[in-house]
């Protein structure tokens, strides 16, 4: 049995939307551990008639702390609860909503990093039309060296492989022009270890790429990423809305029309819709859900967690960076 | 008389889309000096029936070259031309369309930085709904130091009041999170330089407040800025593209009410509508057009430029940067 540990406390709209996340996920065949304050988990999930194991942890970690510190200074929080079980062995993969600074310290703190790995880092999966992309550095990291973009590239490899289906996934170095020689003295150096590296190298990719399919693996420091990753999801949604305020001004009939023409449209566009973001690097799979995740993204959350341990995501990354 | 200097052979559609943007920006009271190669112009003029003064610059800098070796190397390139009539008084700005390294080498070298300006840098209008952004540094400075973040969102406040109208435009900084504490040591740094400049800063704002109407002026290092103009420039593109997919679903009648439901969303969300670049901190006005300009653009590029040079944009700059 794989079962994975759920943060119940984390996230904008916790415990409520975790608790229905995680029930949905249980009804899929997801085997949920509840992990916080066990009183008050109790409360609403008799409310709720929901039914799943839960372990009892009461300290809270707040945003305002700095992470590495509270996780030291509280070991009964639910995210170092959650850790902790990753570490023993008693999870096989966690999911958090929290704060991604506190998870990043837990997963360091208590489970470690797989062994070779100079900096863990957070990959995204982006929702491109076409065929999805996976963003590395999403923020773990606002300052990175060429050797570490190497290693997210490789690590990124092997997400886009166990999650994508893919075969041998093109990577790209996010840069401010294609020619080899651009950008700052981190890519020019990064782009020579790429080309070298165990992984199907593409060259230098620009920003406008990621709205493309050019590539499937796409390196950056996590300052760049993290900004690159919002200002693309602040457009689309804002294009998205215009677009939704032009259909109201249709006549009922033909609102319905376009709607149906849209489709999906907007959800294939929300990255939320990928469930959340991959902690690679570590000892355990760790996937970090957005702060404001829905009951949807929970369950999404919970998912990919559990597909990540069954195809052995960890021991993958380990054995591709121990190769390399 | 405003004459401004336009380099008729920059650009992926020149000469020709050139020549018809400056007889538009003409026929609207823009005095336009054609430069490039005479020969070949008259030849299309001639055709096109388009009378303009033209000055004689029969060398060609190919993107493959160093920018500012070939500038040095080629005083009789249409943009080495264009930058010392410039310099000279000869015009009163300069637009191009080629190569942005040589428009900044020209710039630099030829033209000179504004007394005090420790790095020219080039701001976008972004065409955020309801109100615009200037967004600097787009890509002149890949690697900055805090004083000059500083000094871009002085330029750029400038740029803000000049062109927007805008009375105390707000300035945020480019960040990882909202928290003063984010960021790199670059960010940390100036935030604090930034509190205590002449600007009215409204502190760290993140990637999807691109999106909102949340400031006026955003500054981050050339590199950060770069990328993220085309991300989002890419994600605006492909969602309307998806949109207009859809619409080609509908019956016609339904496509012809969307179509003038959704008005000039498209062009409101196209930055080349904007016209272009300016180049600030140099000793002259300088406006770089977008590689693939159509006429339009020129146009606009041509416009803004002698708005530029009639509203005195150069000396507000010097003046601001000379009292800070």
């Amino acid at each position: 049995v794989i079962r994975i540990a759920l943060d119940a406390m984390g996230g904008d709209f916790a415990p409520l939307e975790n608790l229905l996340g995680a029930s949905a996920a249980a009804a899929h065949g997801v085997d949920v551990i509840l992990v916080g304050d066990e009183p008050r988990l109790k409360l609403h999930m008799a409310d709720l008639s929901i039914d799943l194991p839960v372990v009892h942890a009461p300290e809270e970690i707040t945003m305002a702390e700095d992470p590495s510190r509270a996780i030291r200074e509280k070991p009964n929080s639910s995210i170092s609860v959650c850790a902790r079980m990753v570490r023993e062995g008693e999870a096989a993969a966690m999911v958090s909503a929290g704060s991604t600074g506190a998870a990043l310290a837990a997963a360091a703190i208590i489970i470690g990093r797989s062994p070779g790995v100079l900096r863990p880092t957070i990959a995204t999966i982006f929702p491109t039309p076409g065929s999805p992309t996976v963003l590395l550095d999403s923020g773990a990291n606002p300052e990175v060296k060429p050797e570490h973009l190497v290693q997210f590239a490789i690590m990124g490899s092997v997400l886009a492989e166990v999650y994508l289906g893919m075969d041998s996934p093109r990577v790209g170095l996010l840069n401010i022009g294609e020619e080899p020689g651009k950008g700052r003295p981190l890519e020019k150096e990064a782009y020579r270890l790429l080309e070298a590296a165990p992984i199907r190298f593409i060259g230098n990719v620009e920003g406008r790429d990621l709205a493309a399919d050019r590539m499937d693996v796409l390196v950056t420091d996590g300052f760049t990423g993290n900004v690159v990753l919002k200002a693309t999801e602040g457009t689309a949604a804002m294009v998205t809305a215009l677009v939704m305020e032009a259909i109201e001004r249709l006549d009922p009939g033909e609102q319905a029309s376009m709607k149906a023409a849209m489709g999906n449209l907007a959800e294939r566009l929300d990255y939320e819709s990928t469930g959340g973001a991959h902690l690679l690097g570590v000892a355990g799979v760790v996937v970090i859900a957005h702060g404001s995740s829905s009951r949807l993204a929970v369950t999404n959350a919970l998912r990919i967690a559990r597909d990540g341990a069954e195809r052995g995501l960890v021991s993958k990354v380990a054995e591709r960076i121990g190769r390399s």
